[in-house]
C-alpha cells in the first residue's frame, strides 16, 4: 500500500487503452491514485508540462515526479510496490514478457491503427492481414489461462486492447477481427481477462467507449 | 563473471548499431561470448529458429535460451549479471532512462531511417527537421558527462548510432546531421562515449562500415 505521505496522480483518458493498463496494474498492487481526466483534442497545460516529449496520456505523477509511456510506467509500478508482480522474477522470462509486451505495441497496435485510419478497402485489407500475423503468434504464445500463467502479467495488461477495445471497434465498423475460429486461445483469454474481478472493476464503461468511437469514425 | 558452464552466444552482424549495443554491454559487464556473425540478405536457418517473430539480429543464446530485441537483451543482461549496473538503482531514474532509450528507438531512428530511404530531397528535409527535433531533445537531456552521469548506462549503449553511426553515415551521403554549432553537449558526448576504453574496444572498424554503407547507398 502507499504511504499517507505519496502522492500519486494518474493523468488519464478514458478511452485509451495505454491509460486502463495503468489503472490495471495500481489496482493489482492496491494502490489508490488521483484520477485526472484530459479531454481528447484539448489537453490540459499540466499534461504538456509533464510530457513535453510525447503530450500524451497516459502520465503518472508519484510525489511530484513524472513518468510517461505505459509500458515504462508498467515497469516502475512493478519496481515500486512489490506485491503482486507483474513481471516473473526469472530474468529470461522477464525478458520474454518484455519482448511480447513491445511486440503488442510495435506489431500489433501499428497493424491495427493503419485498419483505423486507411479508407481505401484494398489496403485495409492487407492491413488486416498483416493484424491478424500478429494475433496468430499471440494465439502461439498463450500456453496458460492468461499470458502471465494463472494470473495476469505484463503481456496480459499489455494486450487490454485486444480484450475489451477490438470487439468495440468491431462493432463499431462491422468488421470481424479477433476471429473465435482462427484464434480460439486467445478468443477464450479475452473473455478471462475481462471477467477477472481486478479488471472488471477498471475497464471503462462499454456504452460510452462504444459512444465515443462511433462519434469518431462518424467524423 | 559468466561461470564455466555457461554458453553464451550472440548472433550478430558488423554493420549492425543494435547488435553493437549488445558488445558494449557484455564487454562492460566483463562476460565472454562466442559471437556468430550473420550475413546481410542470407541469414542463417538457426537466427530464423531463434528469432522467428523478427528474424533479425540481434540474438543473445544464453544456455540455450535466445532473447531478441537489443533493448530487451540490455534489460536481460543488467539483472544477470548485477556489476557495473547499466540501469540506475533508483526507480524514477530507471524510468526515465528506459523513455530516454525507447525514444531514441521510436522518434530518431525512425525519423533517421527515413531520411536514408527516401529519394526526394524535399521529403529528406522534412526527415532531417524531424530527426533534428528529437536530437534536440537528447541536448537538452544530456547534464552530465554521459546521459548515465559519469559513467556510460542504457541511454548512451542505445545512442550508439548517434556517436559512431551518423558521423559515417554523414560522410556517405555529403549530410551534416550531428551538427556541432546545433548540438554542443551531444557532439562532445559523443567524442567521449566513442573514446570510452571499453566502447572504443568494442566498435567496428570504421573503414569496414563506410565501405558497407558506401555500397549499400550506391545500390
Amino acid at each position: 500500500m502507499a504511504s499517507n505521505q505519496e502522492e500519486i496522480k494518474l493523468f488519464g483518458m478514458l478511452a485509451s487503452p495505454f491509460v486502463s493498463r495503468v489503472e490495471i496494474a495500481l489496482k493489482l498492487k492496491g494502490i489508490e491514485y488521483k484520477y485526472e481526466e484530459e479531454k481528447w483534442g484539448n489537453l490540459s497545460e499540466t499534461l504538456f508540462k509533464y510530457n513535453p516529449v510525447y503530450k500524451k496520456v497516459p502520465v503518472l505523477v508519484h510525489n511530484d515526479k513524472p513518468i510517461s509511456e505505459s509500458l515504462v510506467i508498467l515497469e516502475y509500478i512493478d519496481e515500486t510496490w512489490k506485491q503482486n508482480p507483474i513481471l516473473p522474477s526469472d530474468a529470461h522470462k522477464r525478458a520474454l514478457a518484455r519482448f511480447w509486451s513491445n511486440f503488442i505495441d510495435d506489431k500489433y497496435m501499428n497493424a491495427l491503427r493503419k485498419v483505423l485510419y486507411t479508407v481505401d478497402e484494398k489496403e485495409c485489407k492487407i492491413y488486416i492481414e498483416e493484424s491478424e500475423v500478429a494475433l496468430e503468434f499471440l494465439e502461439n504464445e498463450l500456453k496458460d489461462k492468461f499470458f502471465g500463467g494463472e494470473d495476469i502479467g505484463l503481456v496480459d495488461i499489455t494486450a487490454v486492447f485486444i480484450a475489451f477495445w477490438l470487439p468495440i471497434i468491431e462493432e463499431v465498423m462491422g468488421l470481424k477481427l479477433l476471429n473465435i475460429g482462427k484464434f480460439p486461445k486467445l478468443y477464450k483469454w479475452s473473455q478471462d481477462f475481462n471477467n477477472h474481478p481486478i479488471v472488471k472493476e477498471k475497464l471503462p464503461p462499454r456504452e460510452s467507449l462504444l459512444a465515443f468511437y462511433k462519434a469518431r469514425f462518424a467524423s
